[in-house]
């Protein structure tokens, strides 16, 4: 059986990625959490995911003897191993635009992911006007974002980015939840691949499981003293 | 004929990563090569790459009417539109590893990027040598980097990270440049790699243009006034 060693679901985006893929997938796996007690090296989570794999973040997917480390490795394998889910488009050009989507996620829009960190059950919508107002990295990579949905979106005719669910709207989801949480401003084409996404059975499935989470990680909430009251 | 658009070879490690991929494979292409006048929206580069690709950054890798943002989507969509040049290692387990070292490289590192951006012709031990001392980040990047390269080189036997030449290889060189121009102690069991790396023809094509290239960049040199006399 399948092992995919995960953090907070409320906070870490990364590991959303590849739990929503194989739960999307319907790839029968185990989750085994890592609380989020700090990233400093002896803190307990740091020295948990260290023991298991020396890169030291989650995700991480264990398939037996072999432990694989990094959220896109990690899909990469899924693809492989379980080609009949079909998680990357079947056709070619297609396949190259979703990976190069996912691996534009992976390896930037560090404005976005800096200042909205994903708080799936935070509603902070002033501190996400307040940031739209004063914060331009974080307004170029929204431009860039909204942009790149677009174009693929307009090509493969939606309602996800290409057609059916792929990796790339894995890669997606937790950038929806942050435009969720900070009630960004979606433009209207876009609204629609919002919605589809947050209804993606995978999602939803993560998103609950956040919602009952109820873990105030302080060092991973840099706009809220408290959780809100229920 | 595919086409890569690069930046100057003095100094831009993405674009050195699909560039010797394509070379050590002999896939035929062009080059076309897009100066750093700097990062800045209305920079000439700048102009010329959004208009090329959005995501406005080298490389981008050009297939008749199929246009592909990103280093890691350009060596997977090499690997397989070539798969006789075995891009990846052809076991299944390595070819996992081989794609965690590259996301890893892709996504991480941040603190040995950083602080020792590449730059080839460059010969700046004493900047590394303070650094060092200095910089605990790049300490635990370098320490993070070993490990990882002695794992690999264990279980491959090496030459190379996974015994022959493969995209994992590519990603690393530019780290192996870093090292050389800063003269970072590289650990004994190491520099066997790092030598290998060194001497794959792609590698030294690379260099060798990048040697002959003498254009001083002011903005990505942060520890030099003006070029080596010759
Ligand atoms: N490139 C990695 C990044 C993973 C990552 O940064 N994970 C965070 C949690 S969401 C983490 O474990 N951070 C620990 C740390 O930075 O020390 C991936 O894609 O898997
Ligand atoms: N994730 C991208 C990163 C590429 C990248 O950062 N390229 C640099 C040059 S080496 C660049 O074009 N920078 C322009 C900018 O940041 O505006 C990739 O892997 O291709």
């Amino acid at each position: 059986m399948l092992e995919l060693v995960i953090g907070n679901k409320n906070y870490s985006s990364w590991s959303m990625r590849p739990w929503v893929v194989l739960t999307q997938a319907a790839i029968p796996f185990t989750e085994r959490k890592l609380r989020f007690d700090g990233f400093e090296p002896d803190s307990a989570f740091k020295r948990a995911i260290t023991a298991i794999h020396p890169a030291g973040c989650v995700p991480v997917l264990i398939d037996g003897p072999l432990v694989i480390a990094d959220t896109l490795a990690i899909c990469e394998y899924l693809a492989e191993q379980f080609p009949d889910r079909q998680l990357w488009p079947a056709e070619s050009a297609a396949r190259a635009q979703a990976r190069s989507a996912v691996a534009q996620m992976h390896s930037g829009f560090g404005g976005l992911r800096s200042a909205l960190p994903m708080n799936i059950e935070a509603q902070l919508p002033e501190v996400g006007a307040r940031l739209l107002a004063s914060d331009e990295r974080l307004r170029a990579d929204l431009a860039r974002l909204f942009g790149l949905w677009r174009s693929l979106l307009e090509r493969s005719g939606g309602p996800l980015l290409f057609g059916a669910f792929s990796v790339a709207d894995a890669f997606y989801a937790p950038v929806v939840m942050r435009l969720l949480s900070y009630g960004v401003p979606v433009p209207d084409d876009l609204r629609g691949y919002v919605q589809a996404v947050q209804q993606q059975p995978g999602v939803q499935a993560w998103v609950r499981d956040a919602l009952s989470e109820h873990d105030f990680i302080a060092f991973e909430e840099p706009y809220r003293q408290a959780p809100a009251k229920a």
